[in-house]
């Protein structure tokens, strides 16, 4: 028997398609939104419509933002010369959360990853050459993810713009602040040794 | 600096203030939300307005439905004699799934809680003591949830209806089935134990 109305079942099965929301928290979420009052609703529905319709890549570093360019790109302290690649907005907020960063980034939403079908042509490298040949880049930074796919997009990147004589860099990967070894998975712990500096 | 912009705060903020969802799964949301095609955006918001617009009390067992009479109360073969009063719809669902009881339900929408300032006014209550004079009720089944609160509420309801001769139930507390006794808390085995059974 159908327990739930049409409406509810239509707004679970809409709501467990989100990412991170299973079927419980979706019955949970639903029965939620249909008790909040009328006016919580309609904010919520129009906040969902309207950063879809007013949030737009940057035109220079293709992170999402409300306006042509985006605050990192705009402001003029921002060291040009230095791009730091990441795979997507939360990367470039999680950076500029530490502030030890002052150059500028470019987003390219997504990593390259042969198993679910992205290739190079699917994220915004194209688009980081072009920014490299056009402007004076002096070093990129690639801060994609530790992951197969983070790695391979590292490379891939690195092969295409050595030649231009650009300097490539990777971010360190190691042990964690704060993480205990022993916890810790070999292949870390493996490159924590690999990359280890002088005292 | 403010690094998203205002239209993604805004989202992220309206997401986190769902049940649920901290502040890094809402951002997570938020950019999924952005990034999903337009068609399948309006769908979620209209499905959301709709379930708020169209969702209402059933007017017999106030659970939630899209009809005047919900498909419980709606259906013939139901014991209308027998009430289960529940704590909300989802509860209510619960027990349907089993498959095992052939009454009808009464939804409370909340458990009696002085702590947050939930009076038995401001639940279903009055209108479980109307229908149960208003009707031929010969067993009320207090299947509100094993908290403090539930508890009160079950103990509240009781006094209330077993004056006028009806027959008050509680379902039992115990050990949950496959439950493995040594992660089981003392409160739930000394229920167990007062409850036990004759074999």
């Amino acid at each position: 028997m159908d327990l739930y109305s049409g409406y509810i079942n239509k707004l679970v099965e809409e709501l467990s398609a989100l990412p991170g929301i299973g079927s419980k928290s979706a019955q949970r979420l639903a029965f939620h939104l249909i008790n909040m009052p009328q006016d919580r609703v309609n904010r919520l529905a129009t906040t969902i419509l309207d950063a879809k319709a007013n949030v737009r890549y940057c035109s220079k570093c293709f992170t999402l933002t409300d306006r042509e360019i985006c605050p990192v790109c705009a402001d003029e302290r921002r060291d040009r010369t230095t791009i730091m690649v990441v795979e997507n907005t939360r990367d470039l907020a999680a950076y500029e959360k530490t502030g030890k960063y002052t150059g500028v980034y470019h987003v390219l939403h997504g990593a390259i990853s042969p198993m679910i079908g992205i290739g190079p042509g699917d994220i915004k490298i194209k688009e980081l050459v072009e920014r490299c040949s056009a402007e004076d880049v002096r070093e990129v930074i690639l801060a994609t993810n530790s992951s197969l796919e983070g790695e391979t997009t590292a490379m891939y990147i690195s092969k295409l713009l050595k030649p231009a004589g650009i300097r490539v860099t990777r971010i360190a990967s190691g042990v964690p602040v704060g993480g205990d070894l022993e916890y810790i998975d070999e292949v870390t712990l493996g490159r924590a040794l690999e990359g280890r500096t002088e005292l």
